[in-house]
């Protein structure tokens, strides 16, 4: 069943282990068929060299158990919440990578310093509110979705295609798992640039809007397969 | 003689080095057997690549060498004092680990900025006071161990399992050998990110006590192995 | 065709990646056949380990594509404006290292600190003018070379071979593609031995001007190759 | 003639590299035998790949050819003033490794924040002045040991064995070529280590004297084999 999306699901979280954004099991990757609605996800618990393609666990949108004998990520609610609210995403990361991670601690939004961003991601890289008491006591992790998605009202998420959870880390997506993982090492080598950058000039401001433009519009422009309306986010 | 504890001590020890915990020789690993109070440690002045299982010294807790030709480690009474002091420790590491010893060296404890702190270690990790005049001049080793132990008067060591000895450097720990070398991992990546966090952001306050207390017991909760009676370190 | 041209502009292309220089995709390596004065880039979008030397396009300096099936680098029009203004380059490199586009998205000139920057570049890197909305909308690339040649007015090209153009990255070159890279590869370690410089002396100023001289001209003194009138650059 | 230094020379170049302290052919390393007062050096302008043994050159301390076809480094008349200035000394270390590089470029000496420091370096690693403009001018490379010997005035050369020249980068030394090597790799370290502890605590003093003390002559106490008159740097 879905053979080809657990390949892809599999071959995607160990590609997050060899461009060095997980630290031992710090992280999860899934992928969704939109068709029938299912999605493949890493198994709980699994040591990256002893896991197999038919390792990953297929859940339905609402959570059930498909297919698989194992358990999936304990983040499963959160990757579901993001499929059932982000229409074209196919694919989504969680990683606790370095620079992005760092980030998230320090809650603060990645500002678009360059045009390394800018071909990217369409603006800032946003930060969540930090869950409240309640949010954190019950549904821990679809709460954790929650946030993001409420972050991204006015966003297009396959435009600005990775978040910051205040005081957590990074997740990252695209419209296929594999995009899920070069938006994760993007944002966490723009992460470490835009560090760096405040560190020179504490006071760098983001580029300007046409510059935003040209150059996300030079890979994401009309014609590109994402196809959505763009909401531009502020460029503060 | 407790061929399967020298089998793990010697690994653990290697893996510090295949981690990048250590430089040249500038790191120890040991593990208890608590059922007979034996101790097994690294050998003094052994090169990583030519060291053996049988080269692990044993020594009881009171540092008497029970088996081995070579001389145990120089830092074998800091062990011991923390064997005896902490019940449930049954695996301990030294290091020189380059952003933990940053922090020793700048005599901070490293406060809890997020959650892949809190997955680990429940709270800040502590720091020792300097060791005085006198502490140094006799028993400098043992001494090291006393002032640890001392901090932790009111912490739970399982649920805090790494120090900063104040001007020197971390040492962490577990309920076993491959434990401690993980407590040490994790500890250089928290304290690398935290330095980082401080850097973006000067006055970060540490992270609340209920997203704390979610991630800690998350993974070390009623019915986990440790079993211990938790001290709950202050969160200021 | 400059089959060897090809070969070695290949071989610069693989050895951004193999230095570190290049993640993904972000980078391209170029030279020039003075003598024919056509020029031999990499081509658009094959990924590095697929490329083969006979994917390099050859295209003359203005532009058309002499021989090749693929398309050229989106960036050609950069490279040909600076082989069209600098008369001894006959290599060319862009990347987004990480510590030249750090100072690049700073806006920020790279002062001369030490010997290992006199050794190899006349004086600071140069940081261009952002380009305006006017560059930016039309030919956009054409005028990202023509902002390079119009910082260079007072400067020699082959005793300063690099810039970095501001909120973008570097440029990189020399009187062959491997000494292009070997600029890229020295400018990356001197942005990052800058930026901890200034972290630890934010006042420090740039070495005097007989400590410049002194090391620029061991290497490229009277009777160097490159043979061409010097103009010093403003050590302020 | 004198196989096996050269042998143990060329070996040091080597691990120049491999520890990560060398960029390109931005180092070289020096062996001398004290019964003969010979010494040899690597060659100037060999690259590391198809250097050998054999290639090492053999001068005098007066700087005299005594066998080799090749030149000796270009760095030869600065290790010739420090073999004569500095009896113990049998090998001798130069490179432009990145943290020790940017201390020398910010033009302060490392305090000793640490047991780790102390552990190599008898206090804190000092500073040269800058060469003035008639130093540079004429005999530039033996004026450049002539600084670090008058730095040295009260200091024991095997007691801190190394020193960083100002606006340039570090020499650093030992009793055998090795062990040169060896101080080179921890000064690197030390230099890292300072600069994250001034990051992170901007007023840190050093440690105390009697810590110094206790770390320092553990390795280097009565009855070692370095056997010299110790001068004690002044810890301020």
């Amino acid at each position: 069943m879905l053979e080809s999306l657990k390949e892809e699901v599999f071959e995607a979280n160990l590609e997050l282990v060899r461009r060095g954004l997980v630290l031992g099991t710090w992280g999860n990757a899934s992928g969704c068929d939109r068709a029938s609605g299912l999605v493949a996800i890493k198994p709980s618990g699994v040591a990256y060299d002893t896991m197999r393609p038919d390792h990953m666990v297929i859940v339905d949108l609402d959570g059930n158990v498909v297919e698989g004998s194992l358990r999936p990520s304990s983040d499963t609610p959160t990757h579901l919440v993001l499929y059932r609210a982000f229409d074209g995403v196919a694919g989504i990361v969680h990683t606790h990578s370095h620079y992005a991670t760092v980030w998230a601690q320090a809650c603060r939004p990645i500002p678009c310093f360059g045009t390394t961003h800018a071909d990217y991601f369409y603006g800032e890289i946003p930060i969540t509110d930090p869950l409240t008491k309640a949010e954190i006591a019950n549904a821990y992790e679809h709460n954790t979705g929650e946030v993001i998605v409420r972050r991204f009202k006015e966003l297009a998420p396959l435009h600005v295609p990775a978040v910051l959870v205040a005081q957590h880390g990074p997740f990252a997506w695209g419209d296929a798992p594999q995009k899920a993982v070069e938006s994760a090492e993007v944002l966490e080598e723009i992460a470490r640039m835009a560090l760096d950058v405040l560190s020179l000039s504490p006071a760098q401001p983001p580029i300007e809007r046409h510059l935003l433009d040209k150059h996300f519009f030079r890979k994401h422009g009309v014609g590109a397969y994402y196809g959505q309306k763009i909401n531009t986010p502020d460029q503060k």
